[in-house]
């Protein structure tokens, strides 16, 4: 369990190295499959002091199970999201800017070039508004259940990330680094997409290029990087 | 004092550290409510060399009551805003871009999505111009009045900003260090919008998803958060 | 003259700190009135690596009399300046990126708001296209002479800077810092503007208020800052 | 060789401290001529803990003559680059944000003014798509190809650098330092006309003037700089 908190202690720090986070907007998690155990931030603690101690665990019900501090406000999105996709190993939720923009925009962020197509197949898509019932109860939870809603077929594998609408984006992978990892990511392409259309409304990118990108760094035929498992997802 | 005038320079200083001011374009203050005495930046000396005993001391009627330094320019305009809003300890002025850029505009900020409606309940109002007669006149104490003027019908507690039509954004607080904090949220979510409106112009944010998320963190039923006095304002 | 040199690097140097230029492109000098010689940044030598010993001191004909190395190449549009602005000290250009694309866009800087309007009376002016001739003949002494031309009834001393169409943007002031500081203004404003625009295409601002805040740090009546020597250019 | 590695090494990592790549994004090559061989950086590596021993030697057929990692999977386009244009030295590939915006946009990079014409001669060529063909096979070689393609009539010593139709800019010069350098004016000049034409859509620059700024630094009359090989190319 301390080589996890650690792990998330740093995705944690990394997003706010990487400028995706200010002041307590951001949170990552990652979970120990076996045990069915969930690491995550606490709520409004500042990224400067925090220590592994100040790390919460929970399991995957919603109790907690270790930590004396309250838990990320957001801890039931990422715990409903860890069931929906069994495969996954770390989530973050961050507020960029630019990938909160298309998110507030209410539009699916368009694979426009291979910076996208190498980390992202197809556009990441932007959930749809939560009803009033979800508003009005378990908010946090309903925000899952939006977001694996709105994967009823595509593979969070190949797709490992989401705008929630008028909210902004969660990501996710293998690990909490490979979630913060496509969170930079995510905000990088976001705001090239938005370059890209103020140069050319109608810019767009060949599915085939988009293709041979993707499967150049994902699945059996990858030839990018040192070891398999880095292309790996 | 001293304490309090700890605080407004690390407001100061936080301002510059957070890229919302460069060189002497800001000033924060704070409020000893039961002493009637506010504490604010002098006019026109660079942030690097500020000390605590470079600050300046009023009463409400802009007597200085402490200090060798001539105070900001705007401490009218601080003084009028502590008169209207009794319920405030800190306020601060920037010229941070974004926000100064939809002052300009004359635009009120528009609500366009959580990040804001976490801070800001409904759009960040922008100012009327000032008369003739009011430009002529005791111009820095009237810039306070049409702030305040603008502010009927709506609370200041739940509103802690407002743009001032060609200038820029004030914000406040219970505090100096919130009022600094609520000019950066004001500075990042008028990034926010701009980029949201080139995206999306007909954009817009469910008034329903907007209250749950100003209500999570205001008011009775706050949940996020470690301690109940962080989310009050 | 060493003191002048002192103030010309460093000048030099705080268009590095303020990110208005990269590499080599931008320089800043000044002039000693009385003895009618200007010192200037050596020409594409790395900031990183200048000392005082590296700049060039030349007299109004252009004749250097001091330094080893070239002067910048744009020395002849700095003495053409100074000829025709006697009350300017110093002067600076850079390719900064916001007024370079205005000065690209062949447009005169509106003024929006009190951030430039505190610092530049009305737009800062584009010039017009060179002619053939003068891009054929002594091409940075006819960048001189279309700014001066561009100036005929306005005064520089209120309109410290100007936007060389197609080129960028040169600032002047009474000290090579201040042409430096007026360098970090009019970049920033330049920014302004552009977002402004696009928020509302149709922003503009009251004249009245324009003069209000250039006449509060320029003139008889300035009330801004701590010594008169601060406010006057 | 050690000497050449020095040099691919730090023009690597010149592109991080410029801002122009994060993670792994890039890539940057250095070709001895009399030798015939390329050294460029290691696929997937960080670029904060690369040493020179990490870099790959390969002769222009693509074999691998020195270094335990695999060589950058761009490769087969850097050595189809130097094959090309047999006058180079140096060639860096990025993601940088607003080049990769135009590529992804898949138009040329117009010159709009003097910071553009001093270092490239007329826009930056944008590729046409590679055909479904070119996907399939061998791609990165390919990719070569399509910008050689576009360079006919073009000379690779007057417009150093390219951009790849939904992909992102190759910049080259005489050294690896050099090519970087490219990149960081390639990335900047994007910025700029992306918002020049914000500003003003029908901008445009005179030829006379883009000659007269590129042939200042270019060739045998080239008046700029302290010493004849900084202006040559």
């Amino acid at each position: 369990m301390q080589n996890l908190k650690k792990q998330v202690l740093e995705a944690n720090l990394a997003l706010v190295r990487e400028g995706l986070v200010f002041y307590t907007w951001g949170n990552a998690s990652g979970i120990d499959r076996e045990r069915g155990l969930v690491v995550i931030k606490p709520s409004g603690v500042p990224y400067e002091s925090m220590t592994v101690d100040d790390l919460v665990v929970l399991d995957l019900d919603g109790r907690v199970v270790e930590g004396r501090l309250n838990p990320s406000s957001d801890t039931p999105t990422h715990i409903e999201l860890y069931k929906a996709f069994p495969g996954i190993g770390g989530i973050v939720h961050t507020h960029s800017t630019y990938a909160t923009a298309w998110a507030q925009a209410g539009r699916d962020l368009p694979c426009l070039g291979t910076t996208h197509a190498d980390f992202f197949r197809g556009p990441v898509p932007c959930t749809d508004n939560l009803t009033a019932g979800q508003l009005a109860g378990d908010y946090e939870k309903a925000v899952g259940e939006v977001i694996a809603s709105r994967f009823s077929g595509l593979d969070p594998a190949f797709t490992p990330g989401v705008l929630v609408r008028n909210h902004g984006p969660f990501t996710w992978g293998a690990t909490p680094a490979q979630a913060a990892y496509h969170a930079k990511v995510l905000e990088e392409v976001a705001k090239m997409a938005f370059l890209t259309l103020q140069i050319n409304p109608s810019a767009a990118c060949d599915q085939a290029l988009e293709d041979r990108h993707f499967f150049r760094k994902h699945g059996p035929g990858a030839t990018y990087g040192q070891k398999k498992q880095q292309q790996d997802f």
